[in-house]
């Protein structure tokens, strides 16, 4: 499946290449991903924004029929709070692009991430589409990950490959991250595609638990994009028997799709815009899982963990004061809080630890751990949390619309 | 009332002076505000945040007896998360202020602010205590201002007087922003005295409206302090009689309270962590009150919403979006945005507009207007926010526990 740095996923082709929407030529601003099986399975999880851009609504009739062959994604403009002219952007691009690849307009998915309240450039997309259309190969999956990128600092993709009874399957997935060059949102976009046989109600469980348990945990600033997209196609190419949820093969492949969009998420939040580290925030023994989430987020979203973690602060008393007003049913006394191996409070208040060693730990490494002991109850949940740095201010502050 | 710089109020007393628990001798770190008259009122608004130091815990059982003559503030450290330790040393400050005064324990008000999880230097906080008492004089006010500093960057307090039915009286306060130096809790503290006479219950009443509206709704990072104590005292010196809720008096006091509030709300927006501006956030026209709210808070805490006001870009895309997640209920095709005099977006789409006048507008003002009218609902809330800077990232994340 991997020849040299190529990746391929069986009956699947890939296109990205600049189409002008962006200034830069150098940079990528349109990819394609086609699925040559006509019965292609497809499933959509979108942002929860109730401000949400016109491609969302689109993605969001098709994948409700289940079914697609083709997505269509621009970088550069978000198509977002552009109205009735930007539906109508949407629209055009998916029939456009249903009739270069003779599909039904319900079949062609599109994304868009960039700015928002910019209308399109419709022709230069147009012509774009054509040529990406002929340039569409089975070995292009690198450049398309390319055409989906705004302020990432490089393209995220993963994949694996695994034998289901006898026969060879791959899941790939290229995603985008937070970042925005001409300041937007921190638009998320990720693709999951496989060619497993899969079917439709077991696909839609695995990978919507998969995405949330990994991709929508995933906080850089705590603001929540109009264009967030995640899909997911399985064209059934591999040719395996369809599997049950519970059998050993669902529990298998599940357990896959989440792994590869954990490796995504944490991707995603150490390209999280200026960051310098990931912290995977681990809360344990809340109330109920409700709560464990509302001090999860309260520690990822806060600006005061977020420059300690730059700062390679060992600073327990803001996660201490998170967890305090995050809402939670909490008792200050149950409180313990541990960074890497080393347990900073317990018990509601700090215990003697050498800091020189805490501090070591927190600039040796990319990736923190943190976790957050609440009590006896049974509720736990985990978010990726990225640092607030200079170059955060700088993206967002110093580049103008 | 003023005598050149001194504010005085009839029958209060202050003191301010540098004990020993920052380091810099030059910087104070102790106040004290005395009240003469034996039947001094007093209420208190607290920090909701469930992790909260053991001088709020003191504080909430003496304002719910509703009297006190003595407040002892400490900066420099917060007492919190410091268990029983931190409760005893804060009981022992107000066992041995009530000694010196010849109070009841139950008299006096304690009040901590700077660094978590580190114990109170009990041994100098006492000399400390004995020295201020000596130094106490009505004078004092302005010294007392500045014990309860931590890294603000000036001063806050502010004074009006009145006439009521022919006796004269005099509201000040005193507070205390968003900082840290050595980095914790962004803690908010104020004061507010008064030598009028009041029924304790239209007081209150009065007191907590006038907080809710103004000093309430600062949001410099969304990080709730442990320790945030807004304490109001009033000693009927003014020999005033005592006047209903609804009365013109009633109704011009609790006018002038609010607007004094609003303006310690300002100051301590504009002097959050790192700030250049001040925004005033006005959203209208919301389902209800509760949506107004969220969507007031979502911007006023939204990053992204904070570093384009600091880069002075009129970035209403972002806007929007915060409106969109806030999680009230709207319809994205009601939304307008204004920034000063300039409506960016209309109905849920961008307007033409003079970007150049817009910047203009941000660069040459430090106090910004924004309104967010969200359709024909009567729900509306109003918040101050400042914005996200290099220097805020300095300052929480330079300094080292």
């Amino acid at each position: 499946m991997k020849k040299g740095r190529t990746i391929t996923i069986p009956g699947f082709q890939f296109a990205g290449l600049h189409c002008g929407i962006k200034d830069d030529p150098k940079k990528y601003d349109l990819s394609l991903i086609y699925s040559e099986e006509p019965n292609t399975l497809c499933d959509g999880v979108y942002t929860t924004n109730k401000v949400f851009a016109a491609p969302v609504k689109v993605c969001r009739a098709v994948s409700k029929r289940g079914r697609a062959r083709l997505i269509v994604v621009n970088s550069g403009i978000a198509n977002a709070c552009t109205g009735k002219q930007g539906l109508n952007h949407a629209r055009q691009t998916q029939r456009v692009a249903a009739g270069l690849f003779s599909l039904k307009t319900t079949e062609v998915l599109v994304s868009s991430t960039g700015k928002i309240g910019v209308p399109l450039p419709m022709p230069k997309l147009l012509r774009g589409l054509s040529k990406a259309q002929r340039g569409l190969s089975p070995e292009n999956f690198l450049l398309a990950t390319k055409g989906i990128m705004t302020t990432d600092q490089y393209p995220k993709y993963g994949w694996v490959r695994g034998n289901l009874n006898g026969e060879k399957y791959t899941i790939a997935v290229l995603a985008k991250g937070a970042g925005m060059l001409c300041p937007n949102m921190a638009t998320m976009l990720a693709y999951v595609l496989t060619d497993l046989h899969f079917n439709h109600s077991v696909m839609k469980k695995i990978f919507r638990e998969a995405v949330d348990q990994t991709l929508n945990r995933v906080t850089v600033d705590g603001d929540t994009s109009t264009n967030d997209t995640v899909l997911m196609l399985a064209n059934g190419r591999a040719g395996n028997k369809p599997f049950s949820l519970n059998s050993r093969e669902g529990r298998c492949i599940a357990e896959q799709l989440r792994a590869l969009l954990e490796e995504m998420a944490r991707k995603i939040a150490l390209d999280g815009e200026g960051a310098t580290k990931c912290c995977d925030v681990f809360v344990e023994g809340a109330r109920d899982e409700r709560d464990a989430r509302k001090i999860a987020y309260a520690i990822g979203n806060s600006p005061l963990v977020k420059t300690a973690l730059f700062g390679c602060d060992p600073n327990w008393g803001r996660i201490m004061a998170a967890v305090g007003y995050s809402g939670a049913r909490i008792q200050q006394e149950e409180i313990s809080i541990r960074l890497g191996s080393t347990w900073l409070a317990k018990k509601g208040r700090g215990v003697p630890f050498s800091a020189a060693s805490v501090i070591r730990y927190m600039k040796k490494n990319r990736h923190i751990e943190m976790q957050v002991q609440c009590g006896k109850g049974r509720g736990c949940f985990h978010v990726y949390m990225s640092d607030l740095t200079y170059d955060y201010i700088h993206l967002n502050a110093e580049y103008h619309t």
